[in-house]
């Protein structure tokens, strides 16, 4: 059967957009990738009156699972574990035990912190974060504040952990292991789901596509297909039981008959997979102007990276281009900085200066100044240099502000230098 | 009177965490600057019967506005307007001279793209995203999708936005202009908020200063406090009638006097605002290697940075230590690259070979290979050379995972720039 859940966000730093929410993404995609179908995510502020109401909310929806993130602190605005207790028509109980579990993690925590001469206070905060719901499974802290699970009888499981992603993502394997979340586990059965990405394909071309094929696919209603459009790329990404593995297939041939030009992958992988797996026994370096640096941050995302990335000057003033990158003064003076041409001697300039075999650059107008008639706020040049090939350049015009911008531009660099790096060699 | 919004953020891509969700927070922001309460945020996916029960659920929690965003697209998943309007219990009609503006937007889109020898699919997704409600005030598209507006009877009032960032951002201003939403924003009334921010502060420490205050302090309870931890810093936002502004003074007061050490910040500036601010007059540099020019793309983030940035070396690679940045390779065979040694060294050959007279570097294990008893994953030594001072130097062992400790080295790095730029010139 499928199994639903719910998650609840709790904080109102995040409810108020103060900070992004990394939770309720984080424990959307665990859940899914054990099969289990998410039906809402909620978040609100540190107010018991509107946690409650969410809980209830997701109760009505008849949820097998609410998973809560965050509210777990010492401080009187974390109110999760008390809210969730009542709402479950639970006592709290003070669990002696785990006060002087947290006691003790804080006292290493403050360390080198001088004795307080009023030591009421902190341990306030401590007993606060030593409560538990009666008949509750308490699960060990990661960081100070432990997690709870919940079996309240026809209400759906609670699953209660703390706010810091770290701490959170530590928990996980101990709360699936909790009776309360092992038992919903225990009832669900297996979806398939499968991603095609393409770049530079417009959402209005795939809709087409996808009328097409709900004419023409048997079982195309079926497949849940979720189509999503970010910095260029387009996402479709269905899911589907297994007895219609047969109709996706279908589905994927037609949408690749239509869009293989724009497709770059259907088995998953990410535009930064396909380049880690064309760098091997490469050496690359980044020649950044607009981008800031944020090409080379990109690329050493990933573990492993040093085995193919070298470095990267981030050229943004000019001296720069012409001092580390070789880049020839009357060549900007000519074309501007802002040029294909500028663009091609900045990357070979950070193949020869950075001993690279391999460099992807970028000089453009990420504003809101330094825009002209001719070169207007978001014109932004690339080159690809490899070495023995002709250099590649390209000219884009970017929309939005400068963060848009500037994203956009990584991650048309990172495409650009996918396609160059399996273009066949002209050499 | 306190005026309260729900936010529907729509999409089975944010739901199932493939995309982070901008939307929310930032609608979030705009009405709380707005003095508009955000009671809650809701995630559901492209499911007509997920969005009507939050659709229900907002409208029974008695907020006064809901802001919808996403699901406005010609796919068959973009179901958000059919949903509002069948929850209002309006009509849907075609509105002709909106099919013909969309149509004509997207013939321009797709530009070269070759006729289509069957123009139906693509009409018909044209056609879905000019259906309006009745009775309801559409907003001009942004990008292909518009907006709609409406007031209807005893339900809050509904506003309907596009989901990519950039189109919901540009259609803003039209949305508050709306008949439905402009009556809901003159009902509002005024809070004050204020922020005060730490950093190496912890929460524990925190909550037992407001345990003080609340003890010590009249008119306490009427102030909304949030605090939040994130990347070591310590954020506490709180959020009061105008009546309580000398509490508020009182708290801060308070928790200056027992934290003033830690706390950076309590005029709601963050510390990209203060180095920026400190580097006035400036020419700075960054030497990265673990953080892989995140630190440069922070600085760059920000608009105007090239008036005081010059740019940064990534140096991944030992021999780019020694050729961008004149570390001496025995200093490296000595002490290894991971040490305050080279740090400094890094620091104080960006700021001799890029012309700089300020620079901050990193040199780190960020895992997860890498790492050894001694100098353990997490380690990350730093230097700030300023011209004409001694170089400032550190070690921190910082926990977590890959992401996580380059996340917390950059926002070391910055108090670290920032702290040394105040500190006084011992020369």
């Amino acid at each position: 059967m499928t199994v639903r859940a719910g998650v609840v966000v709790t904080g109102t730093e995040v409810l108020s957009g103060r900070i992004t929410d990394r939770n309720g993404p984080w424990v959307a995609q665990r859940l899914l990738d054990l099969g289990v179908d998410i039906a809402h995510i909620t978040v609100c502020g540190d107010r018991p009156d509107d946690l409650t109401a969410q809980l209830r909310f997701l109760a009505d929806q008849h949820v097998d699972l609410i998973v809560t993130t965050g509210g777990l602190g010492p401080t009187a605005d974390d109110l999760t574990v008390a809210t969730v207790a009542d709402f479950c028509g639970r006592e709290l109980h003070l669990d002696a035990a785990l006060e002087v579990h947290i006691g003790g993690i804080i006292a290493r925590w403050r360390g080198r912190v001088s004795a307080d001469p009023d030591p009421a206070p902190l341990q306030a905060g401590i007993r606060k974060q030593a409560m538990v719901p009666e008949g509750a499974q308490s699960i060990p802290p990661t960081g100070t504040a432990p997690g709870v699970a919940i079996a309240a009888g026809q209400l759906p499981a609670i699953l209660v952990l703390p706010g810091p992603p770290g701490e959170l993502q530590a928990m996980w394997p101990a709360a699936l292991e909790t009776a309360a979340v092992a038992a919903v586990m225990a009832r669900r059965s297996v979806f398939g789901q499968s991603t095609i990405r393409a770049y530079g394909l417009s959402e209005a071309d795939l809709a087409a596509t996808l009328r097409r094929a709900e004419q023409q696919i048997a079982g195309f209603a079926a497949l849940e297909i979720t189509t999503c459009l970010q910095l260029g790329e387009l996402e479709m990404v269905t899911r589907y039981p297994e007895s219609s593995a047969d109709a996706y297939h279908r589905l994927a041939a037609l949408v690749t008959e239509h869009h293989g030009a724009q497709i770059f992958s259907t088995d998953g992988s990410t535009i930064d997979d396909l380049i880690a797996g064309r760098l091997t026994g490469r050496r690359i370096a980044t020649a950044e102007s607009c981008t800031g640096g944020k090409i080379a941050a990109r690329l050493t995302d990933r573990a492993g990276s040093s085995a193919y990335l070298v470095g990267a000057v981030v050229a943004y003033a000019n001296e720069l281009k012409i001092g580390l990158l070789d880049v020839p003064a009357d060549l900007i003076a000519e074309h501007g900085a802002v040029s294909e041409e500028v663009a091609a001697r900045m990357a070979e300039g950070a193949v020869g200066r950075l001993g690279a075999d391999t460099a992807v650059s970028t000089t453009g107008i990420a504003g809101p100044g330094g825009g002209t008639d001719l070169k207007p706020v978001g014109t932004v040049c690339f080159a690809v240099a490899i070495a023995g090939r002709p250099t590649v350049t390209r000219t884009r015009r970017l929309p939005g502000d400068r963060a848009n911008i500037r994203a956009l531009a990584v991650t048309y660099a990172m495409h650009m230098l996918a396609e160059t790096l399996t273009a066949p060699n002209p050499a």
